[in-house]
């Protein structure tokens, strides 16, 4: 039996979209594991395109009471108008993501940076490449002419360094060039309808996007450029038993039997000096030394990774290419989902770590100069998606990555709150970028006037502090929950006796008005509501437990709750999406905005809100009649996340199946058009949801279990209220489980009563309304199982 | 009859590659002529990519004698492999061109710029554009809803700013939102195939490559932002007699009659601060007034334009669209040459002039921030091609444009020769930038190490003195001349009783080594003794016009050039491209670099050398059995340029109709993978060519007259020696022609005598080998009639 949580293949990755991705949370590489030229492309998560620019339009605030009139009467059309010219910012675009560069390696080639790349060597054999998901090392095996070639990488979060040691098993059979360069990468249909198969990127198709990139000193290539106003450096050192030659462009080592290779990046977004600070990085980790390196950052990556595992039976001996391959054909393989729920942590753990900044909508992998949505942060649903599976798989402080966006968000969101509206507190709209440019995003209307990402993306302070009750935390981000919070005191008018947001919208769809036209300017939509009664209630909540109670603004939240319309049952029995019944111009529109009080939100769920978690089912099947959420990416993820909450097993399992026969590039990659990180992170959050849930206030054992999940382990997982649970099951049926709380309490379990053991001690139960409940103490763990086995 | 010199079209541009041009040798528009939201993409000719940097390899000294060592050894293998580490720069791309910007001006729109980017309004009609080549004015009218719209606009040399005029036939009938952006354009495929005609940059595709975006005043919209270390600037102003509002991210008119528009642009490479550069540009526009800017802007380009001009006869009452259609299906339309040799004329009038940078791949124009080959210098054949039809048409002045390139290469290659050769005097490869970077570009090993680009570069300083006899310019720029021929002395090396450049090659080509081992890595190519011949050539007759014959280094130049291989003769009758017959490769090369002897040089001519001459016609017959300069780009021009040098008349005219056929967009732009102006640029020169030479040192008149070309009537051609030359003809014969003379002296004339008259008296001729001569005066115009006509 195989438990190795491995992703292997016997080919190199032809694209960078199938490449393996390696991080520490601010530095990233994409490694292609090529035999003849190896290319890491790597990025820093830190490098923009640009400092921050305030784009708050001045104009809004005297344009803006006559766009809600206009909205109020029904006038869409001009409302839009107005929108369009007043309330877009200046430039109406925020900075975009860059690469840092891209490593090339050339082993054993005659003249390997002219224009005959060679990715793989003829002759290579015996090929085997395999990503360690618990240590995060990457390693690669080839033959070539008898000599066996081992390559070993990872980026160690702990020396901030990416490491790669190569060896072969002849002594002196290695050769190495060495080149660093930053240019447009041509490695798809691109450059191949112009020169088939031929170029990587020949003759100067492109020029460097660098100022510097020449050896520092006989075995370190430095770069050095600028990203508009951003200053960045990467620096590479090679320590070999072989002789190193220094062509100045580039590095050669000769004759060598091991080679050990150092690569650090930084910018001025973080150090006053990036070259310094480059240089710095790499003479710490020459002084460790590969050996001590290696096991620092095992130590590390597998201690979190631990934390969780996901164990659903024995995995074939296949690469990971042919096992996607086969499942898309029909075969069973439930073990391939228990390998995307860990790589899942694992892209988590590589792409957001507590001194990064958050995950990008590819995380932090991105080759591209002029990324699409500038590989940013979009935040009406795929920001966030990132982080939904951060508390429930046990990776709590990666989700404070999040909270460094936050942050920065809180301060530029109070400006644009006073410039653009004249309202106390903070707003964002539907995107935000790494120095939390609160200002609206674009010109496309479907979501750009959105005022309701930043209340959203405040939530995330909430929901960190309901799974790890940390008071301190607590009282640390209150100001900035509640700022969110407050621009909605101010913001919200008055229609009739409801408080409604306006302009606002339900990103990002349209609906059509009596006249015909259509638009998505409208005033309290669904969503906004659902978000803004969690926000309040996150405030209100939160002034208790921190004793802030008496704060008078704490009054204003609990009436203004009160006035925010209510969720509404339409015609079809569905959801209302807006606060009247109309036409939707795409009723198979992606986003799913209004079931947000379902999930990621709670207000909606089976025990308290029978009616309307109807409806979100009979929303999610008239999206599905028309064709929503059917097939790839965020959208589907989405859609896991509901039925997990829906409690529907089936349509849960029949969904991870599509996500990852359909959606799943051969490195698990969510790629539709682009990559996007988000559909990772989304279905990993589905899958945890289908394990476990806490969002009722009660802890619910294997509430949507797939019926390819037969039998399984899982532990670690996290519920609300600071507990940790572990289950194992087999024929679908919890056979155990353990439930360890964080403080002391009362917990109550969904279903069945079940035996509870402290230790040797059985522990006293007592049945409610949906299950069972028995006290709890700190740090205690108890073992629960069917009764019937202890008879 | 028709002789406007129009290019006029009845519908919009769809696409970047079909907008028409206008320039003033810095800023370049490329404007769409759109009815609904108009799209002016704008450049800038000094908005490079980063400042100069010094990318010269400081290993290569040392490696230099081994590498040579190779090559005379014949060991091309290890050659490549030492000159793949230690010749390549550092880093291996120059700098690269980027775009200025966009500004986009929609005209009574309904939120313009949101997702619904709508090109052309339903219902426009009676559209119209015309570009008159004369004036540089460009003229788009059209009607809707019964209100007729005409835009008006240039960009203006003397007040160096873009004007733009638009009125409407009914009080207050325009509304326009302006708004300037700088983000990737999709226009073409890639998006199309994304969302099918919806978008131009929905979403937030791709961020804005900018800093700052807001308007400065009510009336002035101001753009600012940094390509790396470069910072630039834009702003346009509006006046109207309309209301204009400040949304702060854009302008609006309303109820506006009249609306002028003025748009200016600046980089820190040559104004300490742009910002305020480009304001006082609009400042001073706004004082003159758009009557007074436009009367001075047509003086200005009029006079230029007029200089030269070519009658082929009527223009069909046709657009240039319908017009290059009937062609391409064999409708003869002799005029449809005439007006692309204007526009030829017109591009190097709009692309550089004489305070511009020199005119790059794509001249000025360029909306990619990637671009292919950096749209920078490839001086292996395309700068200098662009220049090709400078002199003879008449556009003296402008070729110095080139000559502000050359002097920063001048200063860059006297670095480069020392640094990575210790070789005195200046050199530069395959390559330059903006900044007029000497190291080699790229590791593209088939053109990479070549030396002899500089020098090549540097025959234009001669070529202008052999038109324009100035000689206070051959004073100030002999240094540059003689300082690109001064590092052949000293980087020549021995073989034999030869020297020869190397490491070079023959660019682009490889041929064949015994082993089978294919390279372009050689030792004195037959292109480079051609160049050199040519270099030393005009530094010793340099001398002697400025009298500094007694240099010692002017005999070195003798005896140096003595020693050079000569032009040698393969056994298929072809000139031999390498010192020895060896396989090529890629016998079907588009480069046809061993032939420069023979056009742009003049070694190689029917008079001189009628063995190698007739050796060229068998080499281009040899590429043309394998498909080279068939079809397309500037390899067919330069394969026109050969033909008229060969007297060819048919090929020639076979090959001007090939270009204009299968090589031409609706806007003569010479599109293959790219838009590439060298095509243009060389065929405008291949036209004259084919009308009047005057490399033999005797004028010659319709060399190679095609015989489409029955009659005609050309105004100002140029010929070295001085001489400006107009000449008409009917049924292929020369009916008359005057000759303007530049100083005293003897000319002498091609073919048949001809009766020569000074205003009313006859001028005494006499025969000689190939025709006759008669002594001119200084600034007298002679009229040359048949003699049979006098009888």
């Amino acid at each position: 039996m195989k438990r190795e949580w491995k992703m292997e293949y016997d080919t190199p990755a032809d694209v960078w979209n199938d490449a393996i991705p390696l991080g520490n949370g601010r530095l990233g590489a994409m490694v292609y594991g090529h035999t003849g030229i190896e290319r890491i492309q790597v990025n820093e998560d830190s490098l923009w395109y640009g400092e921050f620019i305030d784009r708050n339009n001045r104009a809004t605030k005297d344009a803006l009471p006559k766009i809600q009139q206009k909205i109020l009467e029904g006038n869409m059309r001009d409302a839009e108008d107005l929108i369009a010219q007043y309330m877009v910012g200046a430039p109406n675009t925020m900075r975009h993501y860059e690469p840092l560069g891209e490593l090339d390696i050339a082993l054993n080639q005659h003249t390997p940076f002219i224009q005959s790349w060679i990715p793989n060597s003829d002759g290579a054999e015996a090929y085997k490449a395999s990503l360690d998901l618990m240590t995060g090392v990457y390693t690669i095996t080839h033959k070539q002419k008898g000599v066996t070639y081992k390559r070993e990488m990872f980026i160690s979060y702990p020396a901030q360094i990416l490491c790669i040691r190569l060896t072969a098993n002849q002594e002196g059979a290695i050769r190495l060039d060495l080149q660093m360069d930053r240019c447009k990468i041509y490695d798809d249909k691109e450059l191949d309808a112009r020169r088939p198969g031929k170029y990587k990127r020949g003759g100067g198709w492109a020029g460097m996007l660098l100022d510097q990139n020449h050896t520092w000193d006989d075995r370190t290539l430095l770069t050095v450029g600028h990203a508009s106003t951003v200053e960045f450096a990467s620096a590479v050192r090679v320590v070999s038993d072989g002789q190193i030659l220094n062509p100045y462009s580039q590095l050669v080592v000769q004759n060598a039997t091991e080679v050990t290779i150092f690569l650090a990046g930084a910018t001025s977004n973080r150090e006053k000096d990036p070259q310094s600070a480059v240089l710095h990085l790499l003479q710490e980790a020459e002084k460790k030394g590969y050996e001590m390196l290696y096991q620092e950052h095992c130590r590390d990556f597998e201690t979190h990774m631990r934390q969780c595992t996901l164990d659903l039976g024995e995995e074939p001996n296949l690469s990971l290419e042919k096992r996607i391959e086969e499942y898309k054909q029909g075969k069973e393989d439930p073990a391939l989902a228990a390998l995307y729920f860990t790589f899942g942590r694992y892209l988590l753990l590589s792409g957001g770590r507590e001194n990064s900044a958050a995950m990008n909508l590819q995380g932090i992998w991105n080759q591209e100069f002029l990324p699409f949505w500038d590989s940013k942060y979009t935040i009406n649903i795929n920001t966030q998606m990132n982080y939904w599976p951060a508390e429930v798989t046990n990776l709590s402080l990666q989700h404070t990555s999040l909270m460094n966006l936050l942050s920065r968000m809180h301060e530029r969101g109070k400006d644009t709150a006073r410039i653009m509206y004249g309202c106390r507190g903070a707003v964002c709209h539907h995107n935000t970028d790494y120095y939390g440019d609160c200002a609206p995003q674009d010109c496309y209307m479907a979501a750009t006037a959105w005022p309701t990402g930043g209340a959203w993306m405040a939530l995330h302070i909430w929901e960190h502090y309901l799974f790890t009750l940390d008071r301190d935390f607590l009282a640390e981000w209150y100001p900035v929950l509640k700022d969110f919070a407050l621009f909605f005191l101010d913001f919200l008018i008055e229609d009739g006796d409801e408080l409604v947001t306006c302009p606002s919208l339900s990103p990002e769809n349209r609906y059509i008005c009596p006249d015909g036209f259509d638009t998505p300017i409208c005033a309290g939509p669904t969503m906004d509501n659902q978000i803004l009664r969690a926000l309040f209630t996150a405030c209100i909540q939160s002034a208790n437990i921190l004793g802030q109670q008496d704060d008078p603004m704490i009054k204003q939240f609990e009436e203004t709750r009160k006035r925010l319309p209510e969720n509404r049952v339409g015609s079809n029995g569905q959801l209302l999406e807006w606060r009247e019944e109309v036409a939707e111009l795409t009723p198979g529109m992606a986003h799913i905005s209004h079931l947000w009080g379902a999930y990621p939100g709670s207000e909606i769920n089976w025990k308290d809100t029978p009616d309307l978690w109807n409806a979100v089912r009979r929303s999610l099947e008239i999206r599905t009649e028309h064709d929503s959420g059917k097939k790839r990416g965020w959208p589907l993820a989405w859609f896991i996340c509901q039925y997990a909450r829906l409690l529907d097993a089936g349509q849960v399992g029949e969904r991870i199946r599509q996500m990852l026969s359909y959606s799943s590039n051969r490195n698990f990659f969510n790629c539709g058009m682009v990559f996007q990180i988000d559909g990772n992170m989304g279905a990993t959050a589905g899958m945890a949801e289908a394990l476990l849930q806490s969002h009722t206030g009660m802890l619910h054992f294997l509430p949507a279990l797939p019926s390819e999940w037969k039998q399984g382990y899982v532990k670690g997982l996290c519920a609300r209220g600071g507990y940790v649970v572990d289950m194992k099951w087999e024929n679908h049926s919890l056979i155990g489980a353990f439930v360890t709380a964080a403080q002391d309490g009362q917990v109550e379990i969904v279903g069945e009563r079940l035996e509870v053991w402290d230790n040797h001690e059985i522990v006293q139960t007592k049945s409610t309304e949906y299950g069972f409940s028995f006290s709890v103490k700190k740090n205690h763990s108890y073992r629960l199982e069917p009764a019937k086995k202890a008879v």
